[in-house]
């Protein structure tokens, strides 16, 4: 099954024998001071930096995030997108948990944007299919529910299944709807990585549709993260993930291994290529 | 299924829900002029150099290869596993193609040794199965037979039912054999990843016996081999194997994340004591 999204000019597909698609995490102003300053005093240029180095690190789709405490995401969020649009040709993941700024947001964005995100429960269903459906999105499901986010994969599955099964509903193709299965702190919770990669493995064998992950949040609190990233993306994508939302600079070399390692880099060029980027870069 | 394999003082445990058993690589001529040349001169600090540093960095059992050309592997062997064996108590892989050298140093070590290895070849196993047996050793099954490697999981694992039926007819038990679904590199066969992490799965779900995978191999004649062996690494135990055969002091950390992940690391106690130390060497 496969997922596209496009930007003005250039057209990303998620799925089949394709390579992982990588999502540049870093246009979010959690836990950066400087950024929801710049945010906050409308100064777009750190904006368009992050968007400038995600891609020359590789980033296939960029995710758009401005959702923090005092900022307007509604005026704010349509100005970003407009900023990185206008910076990189990338296609966007525009992230918010906000309705209405999700509606200008799409409404400033040519494309076929990757909406992050729906989750299994009602109010966000009622609120955000519409909305994906209307623009003529793709739209990122998030396997929680009124109660949360289920401890074992059994649940993860069944909400899953929900929300692709409203989505289709609504009238938007299952192959636009891509499953985010949630992955927790290793560190906190020693069964989160299992579970997570039990989740992936059963949606894509008994749903097909695609599997992005938020794969970061797993190394949360623990140190020399890139290690503990770089392996789970790498399990992830054996698992069944096709694509993955990470800081591309750090993570994008296992990933670009775990694709060569599972056939999907003839010749090796991707990971040649990267490869010989780098060393350029450093000389 | 337990594996369980020791030197005279301790004892190493592959199997179960228990993290993944490290076997160190590195006392192995091949490739390394120093080694040769020490080996040939008999000069054994070289060697004790290689197991001590391997032990300080984590490994579990040391592989202990002599084979190159000029060197009598018969003489040579056994005093090699002494000279281990003296530096530190750790478990060793007696690793050789001959089975004289093979009598001859496991007539040298005291425990229950790991035999590296028997083929699915009917002189192999009429050769090395007795040997084992004899000396109640455990052995690491390779998955090439007469016509060589298969290019697909189904032959391998066909080769694998063979090795445990045949050592199982020869009086050692299943437990003790390990089966190693060789990798070749994926430069240059693009298909290999992804038939051995096949062959893997299905060897610990249909034969149930312990995996273990020289993994080094993945990324010969490719750049930036850390990177691409780590996340196979991570990726072989996402699969089922259970022990890895590796350049310890580069693969660990990633094998320790793949653990950690996969709950088999219990408030990341394994995994947060290995950060320190290498941090406290770096200081």
């Amino acid at each position: 099954m496969e997922t596209r999204i496009s930007s003005a000019t250039r057209e990303v597909v998620i799925g089949g024998e394709r390579p992982t698609v990588l999502i540049g995490e870093r246009i979010n102003p959690a836990g950066k001071k400087w950024l929801q300053e710049a945010l906050r005093s409308g100064d777009m240029e750190a904006i368009r930096k992050e968007a400038f180095e995600q891609a020359e690190a590789g980033a296939d789709v960029l995710d758009v995030h401005v959702g923090a405490f005092g900022l307007d995401e509604v005026e704010l969020l349509p100005r970003v997108v407009e900023a990185v649009v206008a910076e990189v040709d990338l296609p966007l993941c525009i992230d918010t948990t906000d309705p209405r700024a999700l509606e200008a947001a799409l409404g400033a964005y040519r494309g076929k944007a990757l909406v992050n995100s729906v989750t299994g429960e009602e109010r966000s269903l009622a609120a955000v299919l519409p909305v994906v459906r209307r623009y003529e999105a793709s739209v990122v499901g998030l396997v929680q529910d009124e109660e949360g986010i289920p401890g074992d994969a059994e649940r993860r599955v069944q909400i899953a299944r929900r929300i692709v099964e409203r989505a289709e509903a609504e009238g938007i193709p299952r192959e636009d709807v891509v499953i985010d299965c949630l992955v927790l702190s290793v560190g906190a919770e020693a069964s989160s990585g299992k579970v997570v990669l039990e989740s992936i493995r059963r949606v894509r064998e008994e749903l097909g549709v695609n599997v992005v992950l938020g794969a970061s949040n797993v190394s949360f609190g623990l140190p020399d993260r890139e290690v503990i990233n770089g392996s789970f993306a790498a399990m992830a994508v054996l698992a069944g993930a096709t694509s993955l939302i990470v800081d591309v600079a750090r993570v994008r070399p296992y990933v670009l291994a775990a694709d060569l390692i599972l056939g999907k880099d003839r010749f090796a060029r991707r990971y040649l290529a990267a490869y010989r980027k780098r060393k350029s870069a450093e000389a």
